[in-house]
């Protein structure tokens, strides 16, 4: 039970670190605002199709709208390279073995991009259904995805992401049947941590529910920016 | 640039927390070796099957040895009492917002228990493919499970886990088609980044696989119990 006396003061150091995050994802929030860019944080577990639905999220938009992206991974520059086949401004952010992107990782990757060009900024956190949960990035939106092929009790059994999320993407949705996903059970789980969070079905593959989770995209920013004029 | 000044103290407490936790992983691992019980710890991102895999194991060595398992997840009991219907002693443990589990768990939770009744116990991991591979568990092998809908590439993006992997697990491989997984490319991937660990190929579902898994376990502990005498 040793580690009993050291718990206290990792506890207070840790709501610093946070408290401090918060300050400056604040700042950042009032960047975006300013500079009318409306993002998104996307969090999900490893291998849930952040990176996919993000590519063809990005070459759709980007026909109409000024997109860019921010990705998070502990090694690797695979998804950057990725997404930039969209077409799209795309940095990586490589976190070593920090297990979640922090607000000062956001603000150091913007550095020389003109905010003010943007419509749309996506964040793709580090594949952890835990530790990002904490970690405000002045985003508007936070987005959890959930595959199919990952079971439906997830909701519940990672519930302090699930309770910070604003939208839940259902992903994969091409390979239901395969893998004898129960649509009615997830669902049930989802709304037992997080009542009323709205739900989107997609397959980045197919192209399923890719028009709702577009279409979702465009109104959401055309309700903040109504508000904020 | 406030976060800096907190980091250097955030660094060195993260640092005794783990000290600390090693200590008490040795401390078990020598209770698990005087016991002759052979532990294994499940890693792997949510929804890889980590519980499936192990419900089918419990239930095929259930058969001829005497087996356990602790199971590790934010909330819920709903892993343990799937473990259970393999006939097998199980226990939950929940961190609340704790993303990995750590030896001081383990050690409460087997109160109670007479190791020395048992052959094999398994750990099964909060999934996490970041968090649990700087805690020791006293396990004697540690095993990261990787499923075929995850995609190739997570080897490559989850480095510090893999490299503390003793043993390495394809799970889902009933799917591999209908998710076009890439096995060369996954292996590739694992091999560069972990060289020379074992891959063994599975799915609880249809049982591929699953005759090697246990010859695998069976000899691993005899081999283990053979050095010990």
């Amino acid at each position: 039970m040793q580690l009993n006396t050291a718990r206290p003061r990792i506890v207070e150091l840790r709501q610093n670190v946070l408290k401090k995050n918060d300050l400056l994802a604040r700042q950042l929030r009032t960047r975006f605002q300013a500079a009318g860019v409306y993002v998104l944080n996307l969090v999900s577990s490893p291998g849930a199709g952040k990176t996919t639905l993000l590519t063809e999220t990005l070459r759709r938009l980007g026909a109409r709208y000024s997109v860019a992206a921010l990705v998070g991974d502990l090694a690797t520059e695979n998804d950057a390279a990725k997404l930039r086949e969209s077409g799209a401004r795309v940095r990586q952010i490589t976190t070593g073995t920090v297990c979640h992107l922090e607000a000062e990782m956001i603000e150091h990757h913007l550095e020389g991009w003109d905010l003010a060009e943007l419509d749309f900024l996506f964040i793709e956190n580090v594949g952890n259904l835990v530790c990002p949960a904490s970690y405000d990035l002045g985003e508007n939106e936070r987005v959890v995805l959930f595959s199919v092929t990952e079971g439906e009790d997830k909701p519940a059994k990672y519930p302090p992401l699930v309770n910070s999320a604003d939208v839940a993407l259902v992903t994969k949705c091409d390979l239901a049947e395969a893998v004898g996903f129960q649509r009615t059970a997830f669902l049930e789980a989802l709304e037992a941590v997080r009542p009323g969070v709205p739900v989107l079905e997609v397959s980045a593959r197919t192209g399923e529910g890719m028009d709702a989770w577009i279409s979702h995209l465009e109104e959401a920013r055309k309700s903040w920016l109504a508000v904020q004029s």
